[in-house]
């Protein structure tokens, strides 16, 4: 992989405005958004970071990567940071540009690199973040948590782990917290299986991810739930060749004790409540729903990650019903 | 026991009103409500019923089971209407009172005859009711399914079979639906495990009873979900030295594929799904959580009701919340 001098960022929520904000600053950086109201306000007011880090990039944004091709000439990193559920339309508007390009994906739950790969021959490069932003406006986002990113070459591709130490090195010039590993399945599946127990949980109960999460006193304490989520998908990971790199339930434990920077309750809202709040389609299929998928393929019961599963799914089902009730 | 000729049906709600609005119609009829106002129109009014009956009732109504003792002399018939939540603040009321009178109890779960033994020495025949109607105002109800009310002795308590026929004799007499057991545990038992199941699941999914409950194609599908909880309830009962009365699953595959009158979809709003989207407190600790504790007793696993349990028992904790989102 040569130095890499242009990038692309498809997709700006908070994780993608994050990264084009503060790549931005240090190399020519594209942003290929959904909406075009969202690109002309790129291009006239550049993006804002605020909170964390104090930025203030230059982008070149738009709807078409024929247009950024064209305005930006040899992109040679293109990061994909929309969420599970947009990966395959968004590798699809992809496809047969940047033929140069190296391809990191930073999403939830495990299988949006094979997505990508039916759409072009890019070596990719597998990642999971832990920085968290709040969208302001299509042109502002604030850095709140500046945990880090954490990447390795996707084993399936061409990738190599000297392709991940150089993007984490750019990343960190930025300014961005970035690790590479040659194996990034241990730490994937730590979060995976971390995300997997709490999203699902949170999204069906309507709480946000607070002590009783770790709660294992009375009968009814939702802690014995996560805790045998955590135990079930652990055995399946083995299973399946994988040993974890953090103990999830010491993350989901360690999360919970935290408290906020006010000495307040930690009460993170995690991003599937948010998503069931506002009635929004779920990464469900990528992060339970995986897991099922594995445990299947590992021939390992799954009974906790099938019901979360289904729930979800369920709940999902039941918002386009006129006798919804919420 | 004696011939019954007055009745005390305490609780007032769809099921309590069925019951005091035929009872009524034939015996001396009291009525022991939660609300002064309750009792007043009552006493103004009478009880109206509509629908599968056309009655008129005249009752004698108070919050006060002595007012209602001195009013109708001897009652030898108690029927406790509340729901299982209401059991023991009913029972408690009760205690001192009523003291010829035998007590049928009409809750859905197990554990509610328990509770009111502790308050009185009243011989208790268990119920199971089929039937179900809607409240219109505190003085008319509407008698929608006229299905069967099941009742048999309480195993742990004086009363005979013989006491439950009787009742169901009266019952049957006022134009309900009744039938008695010697030993009413398969029934209740069927009802519970179908209950427990089509209940949390509607809870938590904001979704009816409707196809999807049935649904074994896809791996997403719900009916999965419902078969392995029934599977699991059977081994339960099983291990408890119950013989089903009804499979559970039947009972939900029949339920959903009736229709309405109309010919359209069946969608019937389990009563937890009502209580939830009201933000009351549920039966869950009578139904799927009584399931769980008697699976500890049998020592039997019990993964898919202790999910349910703790993910309904977690929900109801989110409504005291101050970032409740729903």
């Amino acid at each position: 992989m040569k130095e890499i001098n242009k990038v692309c960022v498809v997709g700006a929520g908070a994780i993608g405005s994050l990264l084009a904000g503060h790549l931005g600053a240090i190399v020519d950086t594209a942003v290929l958004t959904r909406r075009e109201e969202h690109a002309r306000a790129l291009n006239a007011k550049g993006l804002r970071v605020s909170g964390k880090s104090e930025l203030h990039a230059t982008v070149t944004a738009s709807t078409d990567p024929a247009e950024l091709e064209a305005e930006s000439g040899d992109i040679n990193l293109v990061i994909i940071a929309t969420k599970a559920l947009e990966v395959e339309a968004g590798a699809k508007t992809l496809e047969g540009y940047f033929p140069g390009a190296h391809v990191l994906m930073i999403q939830n739950g495990l299988g949006c690199e094979e997505m990508v790969s039916r759409f072009g021959d890019w070596p990719i490069i597998s990642g999971v973040t832990f920085m968290s932003g709040v969208r302001h406006s299509d042109t502002h986002v604030e850095y709140e948590l500046d945990t880090a990113t954490w990447m390795g070459p996707w084993a399936e591709g061409p990738a190599t782990y000297e392709d991940a130490r150089q993007v984490t090195a750019l990343m960190n010039k930025s300014g961005l917290q970035a690790e590479a590993y040659a194996d990034l399945l241990p730490h994937q599946w730590s979060k995976l299986i971390f995300n997997s127990a709490v999203n699902s949980i949170s999204a069906l109960t309507d709480l946000p991810h607070v002590k009783a999460f770790a709660a294992e006193d009375k009968l009814e304490d939702l802690g014995h739930l996560v805790h045998a989520m955590m135990d079930e998908a652990k055995r399946i990971a083995k299973a399946r060749g994988v040993t974890l790199a953090d103990d999830p339930w010491e993350m989901n434990v360690n999360a919970v004790n935290r408290g906020n920077t006010s000495g307040e309750e930690y009460a993170h809202v995690a991003s599937m409540l948010n998503d069931v709040r506002n009635k929004r389609p779920t990464e469900i299929n990528w992060t339970t729903g995986a897991i099922v998928r594995e445990a299947i393929k590992a021939g390992v019961p799954a009974p906790y990650h099938e019901t979360l599963y289904r729930l979800v799914k369920a709940y999902e089902s039941s918002w386009s019903r006129k006798d919804a009730g919420h």
